[in-house]
Order: C-alpha cells, then structure tokens, then sequence
C-alpha cells in the first residue's frame, strides 16, 4: 500500500454567474481541486469528495517532501487504500467561500478590486454541489461514481443525491445528519458570535484594517475541538494531568488539555480565514433537506436514484448514530438500496477521520462493488 | 404552601487572616447571607445551602415585591417545601470571591484604596469550606443538620464531610461530581480564554478602566449555558424554529436558540463580575478530593461521618450519573450512609433547579428523616 506521492493543485475558473440559494449572484468564481488516479475511458469512476468544516481541496498525497504535508483524509484515498485510486479518478475540490485557493471572501472582488470581506455571500450546501457540478462538467464527468464525505462533506454527498439524482450513482454519507440539532447550531452560534465581537473582525472587512480576528476564531476552534472529540478519548488522551505536576492557582496553562486546547486554537486562527469560518457553520446550520417538504425527510430523498453507504460512529454525540439512522429511514422509506453501518469508536466525530479496522474494511468493500459498476 | 416573603440580607465581617489553599492569605474579608426560619434552642436545625458557579446567598424568599426577585432555589426552600423553614434554619451564603455582596475581585482592597482585580487571590472550595465555617462558628451553630448543594454547590457540600466531619450530620450531594471530567476543564478553558482575551479585561483590572469584558462574559455565559441543558430539552424548547419564520442568509439572529442564547449571554454580562466568573470556574476545575490520596476516592473520604443523599439527573451531561455513583461508591467503601437517586429528567444538568415531583418528593422525604435527629 503506498501513498500518491506528490501532488499540485489546479484551478478551475468560471465565469457564468451562481445564483445562489439566498438570491444573491457570484458573476465569476475560480475552485481549486485536486485529482489523484486516472479518469477511464467511459468517465465512469470519478469520485467526487467533499470536505468538512475546516477541510480542503488537499485530500490525498503530499504538497512537498514533508510528512506534514499529507491531504487530510490520505489513510483513506491512495493506491489500495479503500477509495483505491488505481481504480479511481478522485477529485478534492475546495468549497466556494473556502480559504485555500476557491474564491471566498479573502479573495478580490474584481468590481473593488478589493477582498470581498463582508460582501462575500452566505452560501449554502445545495450552493455547493451546483458549484461542484460545474466542475465535473468542465472534467467531462457526466456520473459521478461516487460522492463520498464525511460531516458536512457527507450533507452535501446527500445533497447531491437530492439535486442531480442522475449524476450520482453512489452516495457515502459518513457522520453525517439530515440536519443539525439545535444544540448543534447554539455551538456554532457561540463560535460565530466569539468571530463577530472579536474587535479586529472589522465587519468582516479586517484584511483592510491589516489585522484577523484571530482571538475570535482561536475561540471557535477551541470549541469546535472539545465538540469532535468524546468525553472518553479526552479523558484517555489527557485526562486530568497536570502540565506542571502540581497546581499553579492561576489563570496560566494548568491542565494538559488546555494547553492542547489553545495550541489548537492558536494555529488554527493564524491560518483559517474568520469569514470562511463563518460560512461553513451558517451551510451546516441551513442544510435540511426535509424544510421543504413539512419535516419529512423521506419526501425530500423521493427523487433520489443513487445508492448509499451511511456510516456512524457510536461516540459521535455531534452527529450521533440517530441521526444517520434518520437519514437510513428516509431512504428505505423511497425504497432505495442503503447499507448502514455503526461503527464501534471512541473518538467521537473526528472518529470518520481515524483509521478503524472495521470502518475502513466496510469502505473497503463498498467501493470495491462501485468499482464493478464503473467498470 | 407559601413563600417566605421578603427577605433582608445580613453581613458578617471576618478580620483574623485566612490562609488559602494556594498559600495566599485574605487579611479580612465580608460574607453576605441570608436566614430563613429560626435557629432552635440546640443549635441543631441549622442548614447550610452551598450555591453554584452563579448563585449567590439569595436562596429563597423575595427581596422586593417583584415576583422576579425570588431566591434561586425558592422552589425547594420554604414553609412546608422540601426544605422545610418551617422546621430548619436555613442560611444561604455567597461565596468569598463572589459578586453579590461577599468580598470578591470587585471590592476595594483596604491596602491600596482600589479594586483587588487581579491581586485577588484563587480560591478552592476547600477555602469556601473553611470561610463558611467560620460564618457557623460566628452563628453559634457547632454542627449543620445538613449541608447541601447541586453542581459547584454539591462539591462544597461534600468537602464539607471531609473537611469538619463532626460538624455536618448530612449532605446532600445533588447533581454533582467528585471531580470535573476534561471535557468539563475544557469547556471551562475556552470561557476563560473569552474573558482573558477580551481587550476590555485589561488583565483583570478593568474597574479602573470604567469597562466590563462584556463580549468575553457573554460568549462565557452562552456555553455554559448550552451545556447546562440536555439536547432533547433544547429540542423540545426551540427546536430549528426560525425566529423570522424564514432564512435571512446572513449573521443577525436566524434561529430561536440564537435568540435566546444571546439574550441570556447579554443579561449575564451586564450583571456579573468577570474576575468571579473566573474565580468559580476554577475552583471547579481544582476541586478533586481524591488527588490528595493517589486518585482513591474512597480514601478521600476516610474520614468522613455524615450520612448522605446523593442525586443525580439522566439528562445531565455536564455532571452525569456515573459521576454520582463514583461518589456513592465510595461512601460505601467506607460503610458510610448513602441513599442514591437518580431522577429521570430531560432538562440535563439544570434540572437540580427544577420542580419535579419526584426530586422534589426525595428532598423532602430526607430531610424529614434530617428533622427527626435534629428535635
């Protein structure tokens, strides 16, 4: 099993205007993609992967020698890896409103010739896909084989089962929710509210002022972090140990999961745009397929003709078990073919990023069966 | 059943010197408190009521005719309630280092003439113990017929049994933890890196700014608050209801929680002292009676002589059941009293406050038993 080696980024540019689901219009947008593996012949086994909050387009493989450099989800997608691409043509895009080269609200809005900032529009999940469908049109991809994510990557794999059923032949929805529960979007509200208060966010337009609100965004990914971990793997990775050994009684670094916790949050501000931050929880926060159809989730999958994988993982509290299981009873509901698993783990939603046996194994042998459709 | 009508808070003033867990020394300080009933002949009626990380010593009863200005456990504590004033003297206490009334950051500091501040010292709930001690020792009241507390409260109550065996008879130990889990630290950690990092904390001396960390307090308040209900009670309360019946795409208020949460962050931080909310949070972060003992709960417990009441709640997942049943177990090691609870309540770790029947049919029924030893 080896890894892709080395890969580069390319750049897509569009210039047809998005109407996007608020109503609002980006006239022009470039997305910067990765693919790894070779498209065949028919154009039958490209798989689409889409990334969660704080993900990219640098799914697989290394951007230089260093083992750092290493796309986010490489244990996953690589040469026998179970999305095989010696058997796949895998495509990593960043999200429109991204931060690691797709247009977003760091990039210059050519009518200002200033970064968009605040002018940068709310973008939603179906936003998304149908700025990813242009993509596969531009790759001549008429059918995906698969559209695989985890998280929010995996609403918008259900996404893409909702609005182009005849372009997605698989869909693997793994940690996934058909939308969030309140809790969900009260946490993500505290870490919009931490951005937006931050003094140096400026309204979104801080890249003029030649600062980030870096305190604000340190304090969403401290909490963003504690909410992707469990209880449990906190407590077996830190528990209560002391930095120091003994209690310091004061407010400097007392206990190991706080110095763990703001060394997160500190790399995590000096890197990730605020605004794009913003975003992706307001796109987590609008996914819900079932809003148009009074509630009902089955209604929403009716037009749907892909097949699905959806995974869980049992100490995922942010998107539990139940959740996928919700989506599993839309499906059947339609009569779809779904395969279902949940997956015994202790890492709570970061869990769909680790390499568990029994996890990959099940994606192992699910895309071994799309392959023999793609074939 | 009625209430105990307007009640007048009482100040006593300590000036022999307290020295602190952290070796610090408070040369003098002031406990506000209030009483509710009559302290019998033999001293032996008295109850001491631990408040939470933002309680204060109004308890029960009205401070005004403002049906607002109730005690915080006016619900438990009254003529002919669970905590009967009609048969205990009750007495609720703010903490040292509180902001209602109790010596605290925000008082002056008889040295310099200004606001501790940050010369404040950190304070443990070892100190609570030994500060409300010296309030009974001032009151005449050589043993408590109980002590009790719910979360922070509950922690006072059981140091209680630890600290001064022979002068508590029972405690009741509702919602609480011998110790906070890591998850708990870290969601302590990111208030307090709200609050330290606002510009507007000036390193804890913001008084002499004429500025509050606001931003900081409310982002503070707005956490906590999210982890002090269960999910399904957040459901059921707000659900994904839109606050303006439909989506706004954009960063004002979108959903009801939002609303809400910001409204109750607001009102918090326009009312209590950052330095106290700091303070509270780490006394929970430090209090561990079993890190003097190896991590042996049991043996933290040696000593003790009371008889226990211990509750907990299935919904609350910030001090959880299991956390209850380590403290009963070993109370039982040591062939100590207990009787356990465990109240099946959705509304997580603030149904402590709640009115529910059986809680409150368990609270009652025990300290009937309290009032047969106390005659």
């Amino acid at each position: 099993m080896q890894d892709i080696g080395i890969v580069v980024p390319q750049c897509a540019s569009f210039d047809s205007p998005l109407t996007l689901k608020s109503g609002a219009v980006l006239d022009a947008y470039q997305l910067v993609y990765e693919t790894y593996g070779e498209l065949n012949e028919a154009k039958s086994n490209a798989v689409l992967i889409c990334h969660a909050l704080s993900g990219n387009h640098h799914v697989a493989g290394f951007h230089s020698e260093d083992p750092k450099s290493a796309g986010w989800w490489n244990n996953m997608v690589g040469p026998g890896k179970p999305i095989d691409t010696g058997v796949f043509f895998v495509i990593g895009v960043n999200n429109l409103g991204g931060c690691h080269g797709s247009t977003g609200p760091a990039s210059i809005d050519p009518k200002t010739g200033r970064p968009y900032g605040a002018s940068f529009p709310v973008l939603t999940v179906d936003d998304w896909v149908e700025s990813q469908a242009r993509l596969a049109d531009r790759l001549g991809i008429g059918a995906f084989a698969a559209v695989v994510g985890g998280s929010l990557g995996g609403m918008q794999a259900l996404q893409w089962a909702i609005s182009h059923p005849q372009r997605v032949r698989h869909v693997l929805a793994i940690a996934s929710a058909p939308n969030l529960t309140v809790q969900n979007i009260a946490f993500n509200d505290v870490a919009r509210q931490a951005i937006l208060t931050d003094p140096d966010f400026h309204g979104g337009n801080f890249y003029a002022h030649g600062v980030i609100p870096k305190r604000g965004l340190r304090l969403a990914r401290m909490l963003g972090h504690i909410t992707y971990l469990s209880d449990d793997s906190m407590a077996k990775k830190f528990g209560r140990g002391l930095k120091k050994g003994s209690y310091n009684y004061g407010y400097d670094v007392e206990f190991e999961i706080e110095s763990y916790l703001r060394y997160q949050g500190d790399k995590f501000a000096a890197q990730f745009d605020a605004n794009t931050y913003l975003l992706m929880t307001k796109a987590l926060d609008y996914f819900d397929p079932a809003h148009a159809h009074e509630g009902d989730l089955a209604r929403a999958f009716a037009g749907a003709a892909s097949e699905f994988l959806v995974i869980s993982f049992t100490s995922d509290w942010r998107f539990s078990p139940a959740r996928s299981r919700e989506i599993v009873k839309a499906l059947l509901d339609n009569e779809l073919k779904v395969s279902h698993t949940e997956i015994t783990s202790s890492y709570g939603h970061d869990s769909f990023l680790m390499v568990d046996e029994h996890y990959h194994a099940v994606v192992r042998a699910y895309m071994r069966n799309v392959a023999k459709g793609a074939a």
